[in-house]
């Protein structure tokens, strides 16, 4: 008998950073209970849940007595756990990119994140106010980057898909899918690693109205 | 002949990621180039480094032709191609949750990181400004936190040293180094880490007067 998983998101399924323990499950082909935490009721801050999560964030997956948060740790752990899809490359120079990546798209281009918000990307609202200077030099970094990491032609950072892809077509889509104007080779990029499977189950989740 | 390393870092030596690259090199016994890079001249901005760092930040650690961003990238890489000194715990589980604290404290605490700025750990000012409130509420969250990962007389985290330890230390130091009170246990660990010679190597860097 192997250990439950159970993975706890927010209840509108809008955090990026859930999503990305969500896929990592499914690409592992992991049976596991989700987990809704209504952060609009500060359930986070239940003491049941700071016993789990530590910093009152989601996700938080339990593996049976084990709590985990934070996404990129998450991912790191299933990947170390269970066979199936790798979420990373194996080679190590490949695998340090990919967690570049990971850390970069945590700790940077905020004004971004802040104006093209995940609601663009959930609920496929149309951005209706431009880009602050800010923000929009924080666009023209995301761009460069990810066409330096991904020159034309390429359908991955690394031969085939990791995580990392996940995380940066996540970040493109906020302004693919806001309707912002994006070189093209980097859209159809997004748009392709938002077909991929374990990304429609967590697309496809009943969101409530906004 | 194995490629040279060089680390490059803020001409400041206050970066807190450059300080961890810098000491998990030191841990490894790894000669190295340290390269300073002026933040205050925008020297960050210049091609050549943009080519080697992708990100415009510090540190970046060059090891022959491969040049990595985002300290905890570089920390993993480091303990995958390096023997030495562990960098990570080798259980599962225990290296999980070094990859949750890092992750944590890079995106977490951000009012308390403003108030207490590393000028207080690397110049040993002391803080004069009592905490906002919404810092005081980040105080009381690292304080909970790291009195749940490291219960009294616990010298580390995780049974022996790792990067996770150093890292949580600089928290904590914020706080101890600036004159803000934080209960024994947590003082003394934050101290004790402080004495390790990979991060007195980091600390005794000829610093410009602030
Ligand atoms: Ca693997
Ligand atoms: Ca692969
Ligand atoms: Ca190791
Ligand atoms: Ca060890």
């Amino acid at each position: 008998m192997s250990s439950p998983l159970q993975l706890y998101v927010d209840a509108r399924f809008i955090s990026p950073f859930a999503m990305f323990a969500f896929v990592a499950l499914h690409e592992k082909s992991l049976p596991f209970e989700l987990i809704t935490v209504d952060l609009a009721q500060q359930a986070q801050h239940a003491p049941d849940y700071i016993a789990r999560s530590l910093t009152n964030r989601v996700p938080t997956l339990s593996h049976g007595d084990f709590h985990l948060s934070e996404s990129s740790a998450i991912t790191e752990y299933l990947d170390a756990t269970f066979p199936g899809t790798d979420l990373y490359p194996r080679d190590i120079p490949s695998r340090a990119r990919a967690l570049q990546v990971q850390a970069w798209l945590r700790t940077d281009l905020m004004p971004l994140r802040q104006e093209r918000s995940t609601d663009h990307v959930f609920y496929r609202t149309a951005s209706t106010m431009p880009l602050s200077p800010e923000a929009s030099q924080a666009k023209d970094k995301l761009l460069r980057i990810a066409a330096t990491l991904l020159p034309a032609g390429h359908d991955y950072l690394f031969g085939d898909w990791s995580i990392a892809d996940t995380e940066l077509a996540l970040m493109l889509n906020r302004l693919v899918l806001g309707g912002d104007p994006v070189p093209e080779h980097l859209a159809s990029y997004a748009t392709h690693q938002w077909q991929r499977p374990s990304v429609q189950q967590w697309l496809t989740l009943p969101r409530p109205a906004l």
